[in-house]
């Protein structure tokens, strides 16, 4: 048996980041936490930015998670909306990447494509295979649900890289 | 005489961050030190806003600033430059407000009309100004030269303010 490893997922947005800690050993998943981590949005951007990084720091402070894993943003056409969803993403990157994290990035259409089978499932097909993957986890919130995607996705892909050096290594 | 007081100017960017520390007391300004902050762009996105992070929290406990002033990040055409733009903002409005300084966001046409006088300057007559307020800055880029410019007007700002605050107090 493989050691385990905790995955963070996590769904960057300003009013509400998404996140998910998931366990994996062996092909076989399993749901730790999740949750949103929401700053108040009366305060000025700064203030909430800080919040917003000291939310994820305190997850990954209470959860240990080995790697990190966050959704490549969908852009937006209002260029104002972009640029605030980019601050958030700025620093829902650098959160884990402080705490030494290695943070990988999934574009929305691959981790649809890892947890449904396909590129461009829609939002309740996404949520019923988190349920289905994740049994245990009834996420709250649609970001919640997200986020573990995200994990899921990084988790499938771990996998197969890991069977793909095993592959190589007892082929040598 | 007031109590001087020093303003950490930054013109953020992914890129290159230009940062400028200057010293406000009654109506005159002094230049402190100024320059850019340029991390690896071969690196990975959170690695590079970890090094973006980092310069900007070691120009906090090099110089000292009492606050800092962020110019508002021009909204490009291509929706991609916004998004990468808003994850340095992000560090960039966050770094100084957990080193505990308030944070002031000011617009483009905001910072020329206080150096300048006109809204609609351009770069280079920004520069003039910016040399001819700080004579002994010689910034030695644009972004270091813009990030004096903001530093500039947050300090008109708030010595009107505070002009302000005298008044009142002496009508009171």
């Amino acid at each position: 048996m493989s050691t385990p490893f905790r995955i963070l997922g996590l769904d960057p947005g300003l009013r509400r980041t998404g996140w998910g800690v998931i366990e994996s050993c062996d092909h076989h998943l399993r749901h730790i936490a999740s949750g949103v981590v929401s700053p108040d949005n009366r305060l000025e951007m700064p203030a909430r930015l800080n919040l917003l990084y000291e939310g994820i720091t305190s997850l990954v402070d209470a959860w240990s998670p080995d790697e990190a894993a966050v959704e490549e943003i969908f852009v937006s056409k209002n260029p104002l909306s972009t640029l605030r969803l980019g601050q958030a993403r700025g620093v829902v990157l650098l959160a884990p990447a402080r705490a030494s994290l290695t943070v990988y990035e999934y574009a929305a259409n691959v981790i649809k494509k890892s947890v449904v089978g396909a590129g461009h499932a829609d939002k309740s097909q996404m949520q019923a295979m988190v349920r289905m993957l994740l049994p245990t986890a009834d996420p709250q919130s649609i970001d919640a649900a997200d986020a573990l995607a995200v994990a899921i996705c990084h988790a499938h892909h771990t996998a197969t890289q890991r069977a793909w050096q095993h592959q190589k290594a007892t082929a040598g």
